[in-house]
């Protein structure tokens, strides 16, 4: 077999303690939180190399025995596809043993690090330091590595949100051992590397996100200079036909950086997750009805819509911006509560968000990410769209959607109990349905998890899908890295 | 000879007026401001297409006679390469006829054009409209189009000033016709092609950019939306060795937002470029003396280095900002002229930048463009070292640096008679020398003209190099598009 002679020729390079083959050990990296079938995605092995010369020599055996790798940073990805791959018959090519910073430059304000490391030990490292430096986490923040979450395109929500804008310089082997250095990283003795991204000629990193071209083995990325203050608030607007307005009167502020922050925007099931269950709010047939889950929302002080915002810097602008959101928050027919706390939108590593998954149990978990311009009648229709396509399967509809000043990225977790396959099955037809009636509308999609990702890339056209291949037949031409990744394969 | 037989064809795609062949027609051009031979970048034709059928009709006739195209905007680029060819031999496929503004959306604050828009079109189409909308204009703003300085990656000084971060969905023709719509754009009936940039799989705008994989025909672009007010200073330091001290001062205001624009930071000279010609100053030999320089400059109000930074917003922000931006200035040893005007900083089209070439006269104009990482050493560092090249070559030192908060642009001007052969001969000596000695102390470069890509490419290393060709040798088998462009060939 293939697998086998590619697994034991790979413990030659890292050594027999990190190659997984056996049923035992792969299982944790086949587990899915996502309504796909495991065995449709099962990777067959895992190897874990420590450094840039251990991936060097992964890649051209893998290309000699023609099996592919997935690469994983910390292998998390929840609700995307956690460590398993696009399709089944993978090798994991597991990256979290080569976990060192190499490089914290307080007065850039610029980190440089291997894929292993993680939020938690980036910001470890920083409070040792005793830098003042925020570092802006996604939801599993603890848990995840920048690298893994930037080449997805993943946020978080302070100022810094938007992961990928805020990364600088990458180091990428290639499937035939090349090293590129991207940006200002290709000059001797660079100076520049993690300071400005474009470097001279195309710019390259953003082919490495959400592709399978190449294997990133070090990423620039940078940090939020700590703001002298803050303050954070919710708005909240009491009714469903609120989204059109609020939206109107919300992006003005994000386009003239009077909110600079990634806040986001979540629905009544959403936010009454952070304090019940759903067996609590409702036993009834199909998803939870609006009008309960809004009622029972307001009974606890909140509404049908809920923004979260924070305004950062010198105390006397952080005063000025204050008042000039209320002003708009009030004018729209919202309430704002003060001083809410929320430590993702100031640099505080938590795992709140994640009570979602106590709603129903079971660990199933789908997040649905189109994008919708910030527009209120689109993103009204948006919610309409999805809800009635939910009311239909008997799924839950939720959103916690980021507001950045053209476009929303609406994500909406679907969760349900993995281990109920009527369940499963009937969040997947959901999510099917859901693509096809958001294609239809004329919107697109942010990400999406394995098992979907043929569908999404369709739903962006036969061109991109045709030059994906063609730049991947070109970086690897033996289709050795991460097969199906968002639908590219040579 | 094949590039008669591609023109003659070529007539019967677009008319015989939209093709030029003869040495006349052509002379306008090969004309260069540079200092390199014209000769060795003269294109040996001229095609206009109107509309996206005539580009894919013309790349497949060039294809068959294996003639390349070098794809301009309006063909500007000044001190860069104006219409020129990175080699000689190529057809100009001169857009300018393309000139539609397809789509300008108030709501979202978006435009979509196509390449022979001009600034000043697209100003006037939104003062026609009334529409509260400003543009960033990069120096030369009304003779050129936002897709011509937005591939070359240029900039302009509002905080729209990094063009391509405020680009927005592109529509390209690959040299075999195919026309691949970016990010949002290949969704069908798409609601989203101007509101968010990355789309799903690889972002892959950023290849289009500084290359020659593809000829752009649309691009979207962010217009900011007009400030409730603004207020422009200039801080001035005296002395040459204030560099690193006022880098350093400036830094946190740029990496915390209090300055929210692309300010410029100009030396004396360049500052006395706009009141008097060079012969007026200094009749020795070699360059400028810096004593000279700044003596006459503190003559006239200003200093050694002049920092032009405008705060835009509610008024009670800009008052905040403004005084802490004072008060930083101070500290470093400046003194703030309030009030100055600056077209260019308020969305104001001019040409006065331009002025520097009656510095001499004679239209020879070179931009030397390194990085510097926004350090205060380094930036002092740059500045040592471009004044001793220049000097040894005779040289007028001068630069106006774009500052953001981790990097500068370092863009230096260098002016001269282009019709005296020796200065000419002795300019291109120095340019090559700086991009020896800027490589050598670790820089890289932000852009670069025609005659010197090889060269600088080169610095970026050997693996970006390699990278590009594998994806030109992709998306172009043929070598059709701009041969030699960044230093890129199939």
């Amino acid at each position: 077999m293939p697998v086998e002679r590619f697994l034991a020729a790979a413990a030659g390079v890292v050594g027999n303690d990190h190659v997984i083959g056996d049923p035992a050990g792969l299982a944790p990296f086949a587990r899915l939180m996502l309504p796909v079938p495991e065995e449709e995605h099962a990777p067959v092995g895992v190897v874990s190399p420590r450094t840039v010369e251990e991936v060097q020599a992964l890649l051209r055996l893998a290309g000699e025995h023609k099996v592919p790798l997935w690469p994983t940073s910390t292998g998390r990805n929840f609700g995307y596809g956690t460590s398993a791959a696009a399709t089944k018959g993978q090798v994991v090519l597991d990256l979290r043993r080569m976990n060192r910073i190499l490089d914290v430059d307080p007065v850039l304000c610029t980190a440089l690090v291997e894929p292993g490391v993680t939020y938690k030990q980036l910001q470890d490292h920083l409070r040792a330091e005793k830098l003042p430096l925020w570092i802006d986490f996604p939801a599993p923040g603890p848990l995840v590595s920048p690298i893994g979450n930037t080449l997805e395109r993943g946020g978080g929500l302070t100022p810094y949100g938007d992961h990928f804008a805020n990364s600088c310089g990458y180091e990428v082997v290639l499937a035939d051992g090349t090293v590129l250095r991207t940006g200002m990283g290709g000059v001797k003795n660079t100076t520049s590397w993690q300071a400005f991204r474009y470097g001279y000629g195309p710019f390259l990193d953003g082919i490495f996100t959400q592709s399978n071209f190449g294997v990133v083995t070090k990423m620039g990325l940078w940090l939020m200079p700590a703001p002298e203050t803050h303050r954070t608030g919710m708005a909240v607007w009491p009714e469903w036909g609120d989204m059109a307005k609020l939206i109107d009167a919300m992006r003005p502020l994000r386009l003239d950086g009077t909110i600079g922050n990634f806040g986001v925007l979540f629905d009544s099931t959403l936010a009454l997750t952070a304090s019940m269950k759903r067996a609590d709010l409702y036993a009834g047939p199909g998803a939870v009805p609006l009008d309960l889950s809004i009622k029972t929302a307001k009974s606890k002080g909140l509404g049908a819509w809920h923004y979260l915002y924070t305004v950062y810097g010198r105390a006397d602008r952080v005063a000025a911006d204050w008042k000039a959101i209320e002003r708009a928050v009030v004018a729209s027919g919202g309430t704002v509560i003060p001083d809410v706390p929320d430590p993702m939108s100031v640099g505080e590593l938590t795992l709140q968000a994640f009570s979602l998954l106590n709603w129903v149990g079971g660990h199933g978990l789908a997040w649905f990410s189109p994008v919708t311009p910030m527009r209120g009648a689109d993103a009204a229709r948006q919610m309409e769209i999805a809800r009635a396509v939910m009311d239909r399967h008997g799924v839950d509809f939720m959103t916690g959607m980021t507001l950045n000043g053209r476009e929303g990225l609406n994500v909406m977790p679907m969760v349900f109990d993995r281990s109920d396959a009527e369940s499963t099955a009937r969040h997947r037809a959901c999510f099917d349905a859901l693509i096809d009636a958001f294609a239809a509308a004329g919107y697109g999609f942010y990400r999406t998890g394995i098992g979907f990702m043929d569908k999404v890339a369709a739903v962006h056209g036969t061109a991109q899908i045709d030059v994906n291949r063609r730049i991947k037949r070109a970086l690897d031409p033996g289709g050795i890295i991460a097969p199906g990744k968002s639908g590219i394969r040579i």
